[in-house]
């Protein structure tokens, strides 16, 4: 049996990744993709390898929601969701916006720039870090899918913290991402020559997904934190890498912090915890929905440092989105998951 | 049932795509992983998100070829196969050198720099250009896999000289290849800043598959042709684009030779013949096992140019190697080979 | 004495190489760079390493045309210069666009798809492929700049007709350039991520050079001839290749070719000819107004191939205009171009 | 007049810039280049480009110390020139290694892996980050040239601990650097391939550099600090971008950090303080002796947030030897360094 679905926003990055994933998913057929700057562009002029959605066209965001599917995955811009599914309850939803990210709608105005429109809704959708929300989202009809950056960074520092080892509120997380985490409309400065050889922060002290960390890591540690995170753009197409950097708790050492998080993920299918002979790399990632961390002491100055990477379009997107649906749907957390990387 | 397999020189480039599509075969199984410098080492620790290789080690080519697979593929650096094969009937090889390549002996001297091993054994040895030679590659134990470049020019060129529609003895190949084609070990001025930023052609008049090109395409051509080629690196990591250039015979214009291509290719799974509002483009082959060809007649000259592109290391190299087997053992042709681009 | 210089189009990307070499132009200041869309915006914000125009701010068109500038260069995109250049007597021109390119009107209705504005004034311009033109540029008031490719293909191709070892009426140029080629505003699906990794082909048998190669190719043969011409985009910001492919006339060999070459750019400060054991790599060209050119011969095919590399946006445009305007004001060829690569 | 110079380590990638510095330098000239693996090889076969260089081949090392220079630049690898300029009294001498940048010789067994050859001699070396021991460095003869990574992070950081405004004791530098960072000779996993699109932390908690910047820092605060530093390698040529962050002491604001920042640089030639608008950018520094420096305050954790961009190969080595070498000699200190960058 397939589970019909629908992708709304699916010309974006994050809709290709979605495509793609669902074509070689063994128990999700998708019926309709929403595009609206392409309503009736055949799917396969701009996706000519995907079989399975050769035959569609590109549709209004509208008809996606009337197609009848079971399962929808939203990958529209932010705010857009917030106006969308307030009633809708006839589906499953899996979004791949911030705007069901936060428990609290306050924080919206803050750092969305305009007040939620369904703050009521909020309480409806569960967050969807799947590896520490498992059982949640089982249970959830609504899903909101984890930003890209806080997916790494909460990776690298959530077994940490509920292991007590680092001081959740000296929390630094210095982020770095490959270009397409800026969208396909990345705009003006964003065209290949002008961001080729260039690395810049950017967001500094603003970025979105701050919330989304704090709200998270405050919920872990028991008491209201803040972090400083700086994210910066890489020339590279793909990955982030979050490097996160917290005060010890006590007389802690590499191997103890490393065995934390072993222990922490060792059943995690998506999840490899390094030894302290390797670091992360984001290219080993690229393309799949795995997940490298590891961890360091710094002796010297007893500071923790905790590393992730993924790709930010699967497992910080796409595929974390397919890993909650799977939950959702009864499905095994890692149908049509099984990707690997290319090597070079 | 699962085909046992060994894969000899499983850590360069062309054995990690060996491994990474055998992980997702549905009928083979990799039992033995030969690299020379890394003997003994896991190979887990190369390539970490495998799992049907995690409990191998890395070892000897003799090792590995005494394992007992029923299947091997060689990925071999050139003239090392040649000496290797002489005896061995006990399992199906699909070879991925230049070694057997060839129908005649004495040209490996000229284009190989040695004289070949053991001349006898080449007419044991099928030429696997699948989709040219479907039925021979399903009733051979060996088979010699096509050059990364011969498969790019001949998938553009073969079906236009099988209809007549170009004079082959005018054939100019001008081919574009990333970085991987060079290997891992590219040496001295392929490291990232040398490479980066730079084109540069290579190997003019002189690179050892313009031997392959010309008796395959002397072959279709039926007399002996001598063609032009020149090989360039671009500063990318995947792909080939080969731009073939050759005067028209009689009159032909653009229509009716996509038409040649079209019928020519109608049925094959991995094959996409372009229309005339696109061009190929290497990113939407990269990671599978695809080709996009197309022809354009240039009307005011009378010269037909036809594309092909492809990823060096899949339909150029391990994907055609395993689309071969699949073929050789009475598998799907397609098994193991449903590959979707990461875009972008 | 500085000659005061205006520069029109001053935001793109051939305008901002204009403004960093004339930045170390002994003998020229600009007064004036214009761009459309930011008019009033300070010239540092674009460019804040340039101390010679850190004052001044972009302003229109007709502004800097009323600056009272003894020497314009103007980038604007093709078909605006056409139309305004028609009574400007009052300076010197060098414009980088195709409107006075080609010599003969009617070509623009085929090659840039509308009718030259003022077709009688294309005499009073003078084609500036400076190392063919040099008198006839020194005693001009109006250049025409090259484009980027045909600079390639003509450094490479025109000594060798010139010297009657090819046969011009069988050239083909298969040329390779970085994304800077296509501008600043190269628009959808010039974003970093989807170009990063890809080389595809454009323009095939319609690109508007074809028809300035076309013109500059049969004079310099005597006779009118035809080439095929097939442009391709390489994931690099700068550099173009030309491989350039003809016919040999009667006995020729590398040696005798090679001579060709060096004796005809032997007193050429920008061109270097390089020997049997080099090929032409973009990166060594880089940010300079050089060109590397060398010659093989195909004994096998009787097939000539001859290679220019440039740095499309400097002798392919920014540098060869200074070169061009240096001549026309009496200044040393090389004022301002002592420009060097950066390796790596 | 001209200052004889030698440059020992010439074919090396720092080598390489200060070969091409060099080149437009009007004071200084090269009588002798050299490189141990190259020795009578032509310099113009490395580098055609650098007509001051023409007639020079590559010569041993022991050979350019006897040339006669009147100034010395060493770019050998570290713990080499440790050795070498114990007695060299006869000339000037820049050195980029790390061997003399230490107070402490003990330090250097800690973090180089070997007792230091000479320590005696330390005392002799004036450590050069030019913007902050102008007059100690004009004073010279011996000086040594500082990291890549420390020259980005002190001129982020120093002023703000001159002012008062950090804490110097919470100091986390998390670098990104482009790979010529890693030389020419990066060897194994440093070929364009393995290093294309793929981002990856390094030598966490026990990198060089890290002794050099808390002898610094430490300084300046007047008293001894330690320092967390987090290098990571960025898939591109060059840059470093050095994300600084420490606690703000007292009630600071991003306006009042910034006037601190913009009065500690205001008659700097090489440094840009940005505005609160802007942030810094590799690419605009690529190829040139600038840096751009800017700094933000995170009002909600009390953290303060300092950029410093350099290019590695220039301000982060040879342009900054450069510079120190002409004050050492007299000369004015922008001689030859009026870089400007390529944009694209």
């Amino acid at each position: 049996m397939t589970l019909s679905v629908a992708v709304l926003g699916a010309s974006g990055f994050a809709g290709a990744e979605l495509l793609r994933i669902l074509e070689g998913h063994p128990s999700m057929g998708v019926i309709a993709a929403s595009a609206s700057a392409q309503v009736g562009r055949p799917v396969a002029d701009a996706y000519p390898a995907l079989e399975s959605v050769a035959k569609l066209q590109f549709c209004s965001v509208e008809e996606a929601l009337d197609a009848g599917a079971e399962l929808i995955f939203s990958s529209l811009p932010h705010t857009a969701s917030m106006k969308l599914f307030a009633d809708k309850d006839d589906a499953k939803i899996v979004d791949l916006a911030g705007d069901f990210r936060l428990d609290e709608a306050d924080r919206y105005v803050q750092w969305y720039g305009e007040a939620h429109a369904n703050p009521g809704s909020l309480a409806a959708w569960q967050y969807g870090l799947t590896e520490f929300e498992r059982q949640a989202v089982a249970g959830a009809d609504k899903v909101a899918n984890p930003g890209c950056y806080p997916t790494a960074a909460l990776l690298a520092l959530l077994p940490l913290i509920h292991a007590g080892a680092i001081d959740a509120g000296t929390i630094h997380v210095d982020a770095k991402s490959g270009i397409s985490g800026a969208g396909r409309a990345g705009g003006e400065g964003f065209d290949y020559s002008s961001v080729n050889e260039s690395l810049a922060p950017y967001s500094v002290t603003g970025h979105k997904h701050i919330a989304e960390m704090e709200e998270q890591i405050s919920s872990a540690a028991g008491k209201a934190v803040r972090i400083t995170f700086v994210p910066h753009l890489v020339p590279m197409t793909r990955g982030i890498l979050a490097t996160c950097i917290a005060d010890a708790v006590g007389d802690v050492d590499g191997d103890s912090l490393h065995d934390v998080l072993a222990r922490s993920y060792k059943d995690e299918p998506f999840i490899r915890v390094l030894g302290p002979d390797q670091l992360p790399k984001t290219k080993r990632l690229s393309g799949t929905n795995d997940a490298e961390v590891c961890v360091r002491v710094d002796v010297r100055t007893g500071r923790v440092i905790a590393f992730a990477a993924i790709d930010n379009l699967v497992k910080g997107a796409a595929g974390q989105a397919v890993q909650n649906a799977n939950l959702m749907c009864g499905l095994p957390e890692t149908a049509g998951l099984h990707l690997n990387p290319c090597l070079p």
